[in-house]
């Protein structure tokens, strides 16, 4: 017992190093983004790729898998609770990944994404496909060899599931397809019902102008309303707005401000905020643990796709905040009613980008990439076809064809940078969230009316409760099984859908 | 020659990752500064004392002492011109520095220092010595082992000769004290004539209010025109203004802002421009290597002191500037001629504050400093008697007694840094400047001339090419010698001194 107390103390010291580590590489993303200069990006890179390296090393070290192979193998600790068995399974399953990529295929993987984004970023500028389509070649070819490398080399292994299983522990392909096509099958008509309507918002309100130093203060103040600390976090400006958890008491938010765009700041803050409110969330006593992380990116798109739409887009929040609001924003909101800014902000029509989708559309736009990416994987489609098959799925999925590949294939920077399986996890945390705020709702009551009045603490210490502190203690799945008392499903999303959009559109 | 050439490369690919790492501190140590959010201070230190931890293993690696040995007792390489032997000489003086401090107390000093600085901001801000002493006598304690550590524990060495050799290299406390008192024997009485001098500049235009945009504006603008590269660095806040050189391409400034005070932030931000074009014109392919670097602190504060004083507190700089300020600043200077701007500009006068002092008497502060920090690592001096024995000092030097500590012993974030025989070199940085100042001026005609129409291109590229672009190759001492033909004397800084106070105050 004392053996198995020290064996499983030094794998926990060996994980917090490293993770210690990866904080700092964390750090040097976050201003990579907000305040590195031009000139320092290639120092910066050389910075980047030592570090990763040195935590990839740490990582994948022999002792490590010494270690995990002997507390397998010997008595649980007395008085475990639960945590033992899950850092340990969290680490066999982290050493297994990184052990089972021959380090070349890691850094040429890392090598060409590199340059990829690079490449991509003028690509897209110029919406020339044919310009990404070399990369594009070497980043499917190199992921294919992860895959199979991943997928134990014909153990039985689906190649992609084991690229979902990256961002999604424990995802499996099949599973992911059947439960998109029951969400499809609910959405595709209420698209359409809502395209039909007669009931069309007036959406050019949200154009007027909106000076940015008041959407800066009210974006923050929403943000820290709904429970955003600021004494342990920041907001910032990035091209690309993005959350980051440095580790305890250090995670950062970051926007991107247009002042003839008032959703674009406010949403995207309250997004990220979702995300920062998980990162704030965690136990930071398991910072550097196995589990001391999120779930999965998931659950993660669940808090953050919560407080955007299913709290920052309701009614209720609006009956709190549109006040504020018009007194922050006069020349653009003091003569318009709050329904018909609800309605605004609440806005369904098919668009190009996956960025800007409404609530319904989202999620069309993720099974559209999920779907060119198994194809990819499974090298059924070729990277020179992309284009093409993008436009028919767009034109069969949304009636619209992306009128140029800026719009269309080259709109997102996840598969430049090889995160490809990444993509499910914004749709599955669609559900999630639905779940989620269905069980938060029969258990604390009138949320609504909670909102109204301005207060947030009972949803988020929920949250915090059921889903924050608990880290990767249980693989997402079972996590929300265990707080709805049922297996993930389509029907809470497709219930909030209509209820919420039935009405507004007079259907 | 071609194993010496293999070991010397190898010499040099480990030493490079090492400052690579130590590159990444320097980053994680700005950020501490500027943006990190409070509650993830204990974080923080916790991944600086990681790297310093890290840092310090590999540069203290057996194999680079082997490395070092063995090149130190083969031949040259064919056509080494000077860089090998630089090389050489520098990696054998870090590596035993490093070699005799045991990692336990680099890591314990780093963890301390963070945390210390994070609790010397509060404590200023409060003016609290009470506050700040735990932390202070950590600090000593852990700075007199490190320094008897450093000294090679009764080898005859000086303890604080071998803290100031970490910032001077093969400065000695003995011979500072003998130049500091031939400068103090012509500064006190110069100060004193100033001080019974009738005429006194109307420095009350000074505190006029200067609105914080107009002033980064404008500092900025100066900072780019005396040639300090936006494209490679950066200029934010801090509560004590720094320049941290990351590496190649990314140098960042900080300042601080009063809105009834011009000088803090104008000059403070030539004086740090002076450190970054120095970190600016460092070679960047030297980057990673034992001279890549700056030659030492007293070399780098005469680049800002320079540029600061000599440059930028000058008749001819104001000559070009000031039609510049007065546009940015009318409510304030509209109606003030330029020689009264001037004449308020280099107003002499004993005060509190170092950073604010004058070019008189700025080195009696450090003065002060100096025997302090020597006495404290002597054991001469306990923590908890600091504030005394600063008020005492600054009475019998300046004639004025600190009325609280904010304006007394906690004004300096130094010895919270655990930066103990810092202060020296700014002293000699002075000097320095001033001699290097009288050789440019030999060197390039006029600089009067070409400052008054905004030209500092020549004595920017004399200080890169005779200064900037060496890096370490010389020692300070050598290399000063190197450029004017003679060692450092404190006489050109007292002739200059005399030269342009004397008229000012119609002495």
């Amino acid at each position: 017992m004392a053996a198995t107390q020290a064996l499983y103390d030094e794998l926990l010291e060996l994980w917090r190093k490293a993770l210690l580590l990866g904080s700092v590489q964390s750090q040097l993303g976050w201003d990579e983004q907000t305040y590195l200069p031009p000139g320092g990006a290639a120092h910066r890179a050389d910075q980047m790729s030592l570090l990763a390296g040195m935590v990839h090393q740490q990582l994948t070290a022999p002792r490590l898998g010494e270690l995990i192979s002997a507390l397998e193998a010997g008595e649980k600790p007395a008085g475990s609770d639960g945590v033992f068995e899950a850092n340990l399974r969290e680490a066999r399953r982290r050493y297994d990944r990184l052990t089972r990529l021959p380090t070349r295929l890691v850094e040429e993987l890392t090598r060409v994404t590199s340059l990829a984004q690079q490449n991509w970023v003028e690509a897209r500028k110029k919406s020339d496909f044919a310009m990404f389509r070399p990369w594009l070649e070497k980043i499917v070819a190199l992921k294919r060899e992860e895959a199979s490398a991943l997928a134990g080399g014909g153990g039985g292994g689906v190649p992609f599931d084991a690229l979902l299983d990256e961002y999604e522990p424990g995802a499996k392909a099949a599973e992911v397809a059947k439960i998109f096509a029951a969400l499809r099958e609910a959405l595709v008509p209420l698209v359409q019902v809502i395209a039909n309507s007669k009931k069309r918002p007036d959406v050019s309100i949200l154009t007027r102008r909106y000076p940015k130093a008041a959407q800066v203060e009210f974006a923050k103040s929403a943000a820290a309303v709904i429970g955003f600390s600021f004494q342990d976090g920041r907001l910032d400006e990035s091209p690309h707005p993005f959350c980051s958890g440095m580790g305890p008491g250090d995670c950062r938010l970051t926007t991107r401000y247009d002042e003839h765009h008032f959703p674009g700041a406010f949403f995207g803050v309250l997004h990220e905020a979702g995300h920062g409110l998980y990162e704030q969330g965690l136990d930071p006593k398991a910072f550097g643990t196995p589990i001391g992380e999120a779930a999965s990116l998931g659950i993660h798109e669940s808090q953050s796709r919560m407080w955007e739409n299913f709290v920052g887009r309701s009614q209720a929040f609006w009956k709190h905040f549109y006040p504020q609001a018009q007194a922050k924003f006069p020349e653009a909101l003091a003569s318009v009613p709050r329904d018909g800014f609800y309605a605004a902000v609440n806005d369904v029509r098919p668009s190009f980008i996956r960025v800007e989708a409404d609530e319904v559309t989202y999620n069309l736009h993720i099974m559209i990439r999920f779907e060119l990416e198994q194809q990819l994987i499974a090298g059924a489609l070729q990277p020179a076809d992309v284009p093409a098959a993008w436009n028919a799925q767009y034109t069969q999925a949304l009636g619209i064809t992306p009128p140029k590949d800026a719009e269309g294939c080259l709109q997102d920077i996840h598969w430049s940078g090889g995160m490809l399986g990444y993509f499910p996890t914004y749709a599955l945390g669609n559900m999630y969230a639905a779940q989620l705020f269905e069980a938060a709702r029969k258990a604390l009551g009138d949320l609504d009316s909670q909102f109204s009045k301005g207060d947030f603490v009972p949803l988020r210490t929920w949250l915090k409760d059921n889903v924050h502190r608990l880290g990767r203690q249980f693989p997402p799945g079972r996590l929300v099984e265990r707080i709805t008392g049922r297996p993930l499903s389509h029907q809470p999303l497709v219930a909030h859908l209509k209820a919420k959009f039935e009405p507004l559109y007079g259907l």
